[in-house]
């Protein structure tokens, strides 16, 4: 397998901890975000994908697969063991919400084509586009605290004591908080955590420092 | 089961097609998105769903769902008769994929609580609103058709030949992209799998203004 990645995209991070876990071997190929306006735009990522974003992940027969998530559930319904999801209906119904509520409250709203939209056709300046990534971040993190404090299934993880596709999310989701100084306090319970996780070997060699094209 | 809903709700109405579709009985409960600066940030509410959003869900034994994605794949899997997900893994993962480029890139950037600190905090007024509106769903849809034409998954639905979790994501989102005078040219794909699904009773009923609380 292949996975078109860029070592500081946090939806690439995800797929990236996912395939860890699972111990899963898989090429890196990097598409640089940035450089030439971003080779995501490129033709030859658009006829990979043609929604120009990474991930993608290429397996061994060149079948496409997009989406972060749709890419880790495959590779949880294909490599089983050890899941990513929970073994109950409910269980796999709470993991997908706080993945959720990672994937379409916040991170949609920080990503690299609204920030350059917001400066772009916009015309808001460095200061209001930190303010905007900040906002949005800082509600929606507080959001996902709130599902994790004292609800009795939070463990260790966030689903019980064995990492799932929720911590996949709420890790990247973190770093990019970090990298753009959000407001961290009293989310005591996810940075609680985010230690845990970074203390597993699938996770920190996830992290974009560790990856060939961190720049 | 009880839906807490709100007629114009583009999620709410993913999971009244699912429901529809599965033919399960459910309660709709409205809770009202705009009355009193929206009853979603009632304590009420709230209290139900931290991150003050609808759909809802509230099973009969009283435990809570949220997000439409989790609501709708714990519906399939424990009342998967007719299923909304294909029996492979990539049909799986595609279906999957589609769902998320509608809801991870184009639904977050045109939902209530962005368009209102659009107009609030930014000073954006209605013009510039519907422009901010109308990019991010034009260039959106205009990515998922890419993933429909000519794929040789594409059927009378999205994937194949009866509907599947994508058609209840795309159709709701069509409707918003109506509302809001969007231009669909050239979405011809997705336009006549958008009137096969609204020819099926139970897509019929899940509009928005075949619901109770329509105004």
């Amino acid at each position: 397998m292949k996975l078109y990645t860029y070592w500081r995209s946090s939806a690439a991070m995800r797929v990236r901890i996912a395939l860890n876990v699972k111990g899963l071997p898989c090429e890196m190929v990097p598409v640089h975000l940035v450089r030439n306006g971003g080779e995501q735009h490129g033709a030859a990522h658009v006829a990979r994908n043609p929604q120009g974003l990474v991930p993608v992940l290429e397996l061994d027969d060149g079948r496409i697969l997009t989406q972060s998530l749709a890419i880790i559930e495959y590779l949880d319904e294909t490599h089983p063991h050890p899941s990513l999801l929970p073994a109950d209906a409910l269980g796999r119904a709470r993991v997908r919400a706080i993945v959720q509520a990672i994937a379409c409250e916040i991170h949609p709203l920080q990503n690299t084509r609204v920030l350059r939209h917001l400066t772009g056709s916009l015309g808001l300046d460095e200061d209001a586009k930190g303010v905007w990534y900040r906002h949005w971040v800082e509600v929606g993190l507080r959001t996902v605290e709130s599902l994790l404090t004292n609800a009795p299934e939070t463990g260790r993880f966030c689903h019980g004591d064995a990492p799932t596709l929720a911590d996949c999310y709420l890790v990247p989701q973190l770093y990019n908080a970090r990298r753009f100084a959000c407001d961290l306090s009293g989310l005591d319970t996810m940075l609680r955590i985010d230690a845990a996780c970074q203390a597993l070997p699938a996770f920190a060699a996830a992290a974009p420092e560790r990856q060939a094209d961190a720049e």
